[in-house]
């Protein structure tokens, strides 16, 4: 069992360690190849490599590719492979009798949805041409909407707005699709989405929601949720590999009439009778596209097989005993430095990472890698880490803390090396 | 040096081993790995294994991924990737000082320079609302015409050509860009690029190539052609791997206004600011949308490295050499069977495949994969055989018709396991 915020008084080391011996989950962390000497809280940005992924990704490219050649679309099921993951995300994400495909990026696969939800909008209610979104949201997702209303060129704008409390402001009679990440990327601040898509519902929007900081890293129900449209990624918690291919889930209700404006070959009903005209796959398929990279698409799976052997319930548990801990911890142990935390203290309104502002934030971030302690850094001056129950202890909290501390305490940020941007924050 | 099409008189495969002998790329056949007893004639749909590609794949995900995890974005230089490998590709396909990317899939990136292209000629001649293609083209291509067209919903319409004497015909006041696939994927047939460029231009239309089946298998300048924008796959001729990333060619004239309708973070000018406004940044990366799959990425690189080591001249001369021996075979030895060649006998016209038209085609292609040699089967009828230069000997040539003459003598197809159809074709 996970406890973190069940202790009182001072935390030990001691307390971290006697939490771990009794963590029913701990035995994930042999499925990861984990860098020795390293405490790794960024999975939220690229999750770690699973055991399994080598073996797999080296059978798909040399017997599948290698050997088996073209005949791998059939021999090997590559046709089928973005319908098989997508099922397998489908049931994590609890998609319910909706439809979920593993595909493309992200930000593509937002644009399919968004441009499938607008036309069953015009479709339903014309007069609605507004997209409610959040400020704070990742930047590409509002990237995706700008490109979408300018292709469209018919009026449709773009209501930003500052947080829940907004939300019901913005509702307009006018408001055609709310577009929401539901767990923020930058503060880790947590929608509730099942009382969010009523309120979007209650006001005649459909609700399109991102799961990227959230699936392999809470529990969801998107269909019981009533969710629309929902799309994420799958190399954060899912642990898929480095851009590995993201997903789109459809409501079982909108999968007849929902079309995307991206028509290629694979969504294509009758794909290999090669007619000039388009007529869109019976089901979810009629959201893929082109040909996918099958050697990213297939080694991902392995991060997904992983993800669903694990309950759930428990993971959340141990995720909010973890970041509750990290909390605590810097409570407790880094009085007096300019830390401020931005994550939500309710464990109801909590994903699964941790973020705290600090003016010297940039250069704090690179002392902590340079000490092997890997979070990353978030405009403006958010330190950010990211908790996966999947593979921390309690004691790498208890770890990356002290090293905080002495990072803070000694002002190692102050070197030099550590004032110099990357290109890549 | 390739002869092909130079002997007189009946050729034998003695004749075939000596031009083997005399070929001098034939030391790029060590650079694959191709499997035993197999004549792969389907390279123009999947590429064959490249030796080093193994080794690369095994680096990313354990090196990179596996061990500098998050780091790779600087330190791997995963965030130039696309650009790197996409400036290589802009080499071999004679792009100039025009842009290239290594990124998403064909379909997606003709989506982008197909709404890049129709916006530009929107604001200089309002008036032209009218794609023309062939209705032979990649179907893909067409469908991702007609989603387009939907959700503009300006009354654009696509027109449909029979072939290049019908081009003229088409090319009214009314057209605004041209789509084209320089080779045909059935047939083989080859469109002069610069003649109808030349075309193209004169009738105030810009023109959009799709290389699919030249990047790899011909020389290409498609700058010093006049094109305006091209993509293509490179997991064809190019070997880069199943599904490996697509790339997108914009000329220079047009870098600076072309703007595509999927903007997301990695075509943002500054990336990681966060800002939630979209800005396009300055040059060729504008085209580039969300996170990229990086195995299936990086692997390609070593078969775009092969490509980039061939003198392309040569390589024309060894595949016309080879295209030209299979047809004078299949004249010569497979007389009185119902085989109907359907690419273009004009060398100047060919690609660099040939393709058949056999009333029992399905079952013919079945029973030569049967026998170890790999074609493909296209509706309707097509027999299709890719001839990539790089790892194809003369007396494969000989030893592939050898084998087809004995599937229809024999009459071998009729077998009933050869009639029945898999997933995909």
């Amino acid at each position: 069992m996970a406890v973190g915020h069940e202790w009182s008084g001072e935390i030990t080391r001691e307390d971290c360690e006697r939490a771990d011996r009794g963590d029913s989950m701990a035995s994930f962390r042999d499925e990861f190849d984990l860098p020795d000497g390293l405490i790794y809280l960024d999975g939220n940005s690229l999750g770690v490599l699973p055991r399994g992924a080598a073996d797999r990704c080296s059978a798909v490219l040399k017997d599948e590719w290698g050997t088996d050649l073209i005949g791998s679309w059939n021999k090997n099921h590559w046709f089928g492979l973005p319908a098989r993951i997508g099922e397998k995300i489908g049931r994590l994400i609890g998609g319910g009798d909706g439809g979920c495909v593993a595909t493309d990026t992200t930000s593509v696969n937002l644009y399919k949805v968004l441009g499938a939800a607008l036309r069953l909008q015009a479709e339903d209610a014309p007069g609605r041409r507004v997209i409610v979104s959040e400020r704070e949201n990742f930047p590409t997702d509002l990237y995706i909407v700008s490109g979408l209303i300018d292709i469209l060129d018919k009026g449709y704008e773009l209501r930003l707005i500052d947080g829940p409390d907004d939300l019901d402001g913005a509702l307009g009679a006018d408001v055609a699709v709310v577009l929401l990440t539901q767990v923020n990327y930058r503060s880790g601040a947590l929608w509730d989405m099942r009382a969010t898509t009523a309120r979007i519902h209650a006001a005649g929007a459909l609700a399109v929601w991102d799961l990227c900081h959230s699936a392999g890293a809470l529990p969801l129900s998107v269909a019981d949720s009533g969710a629309d449209f929902a799309v994420g990624c799958t190399y954060k918690y899912l642990n898929g590999g480095p851009g590995s291919p993201a997903f789109l889930w459809v409501a079982a209700r909108h999968l007849a009439r929902a079309e995307s404006p991206l028509t290629g070959w694979w969504g294509h009903a009758e794909p290999f009778t090669m007619a000039p005209e388009y007529a869109p796959a019976a089901g979810i398929d009629r959201f893929l596209v082109g040909t996918q990279p099958i050697l990213s698409l297939a080694t991902m799976e392995v991060g997904v097989d992983l993800a669903l052997r694990v309950d759930q319930e428990e993971l959340r548990r141990k995720s909010l005993a973890l970041t509750s801990l990290f909390i605590d911890l810097v409570e407790q142990r880094l009085p007096g430095h300019p830390l401020v935390l931005i994550t939500p203290r309710e464990e109801e309104r909590r994903g699964s990472h941790v973020s705290f502002r600090h003016p010297e934030g940039y250069a704090v971030m690179k002392a902590l890698i340079a000490q092997g302690v890997v979070g990353d850094y978030r405009e403006p001056e958010v330190l950010r880490f990211g908790i996966t129950p999947l593979y921390l202890r309690h004691v790498d909290i208890w770890d990356a803390v002290e090293v905080l501390r002495r990072v803070l305490d000694e002002e190692l940020w102050r070197s030099p090396e550590f004032q110099l941007r990357d290109a890549v924050t």
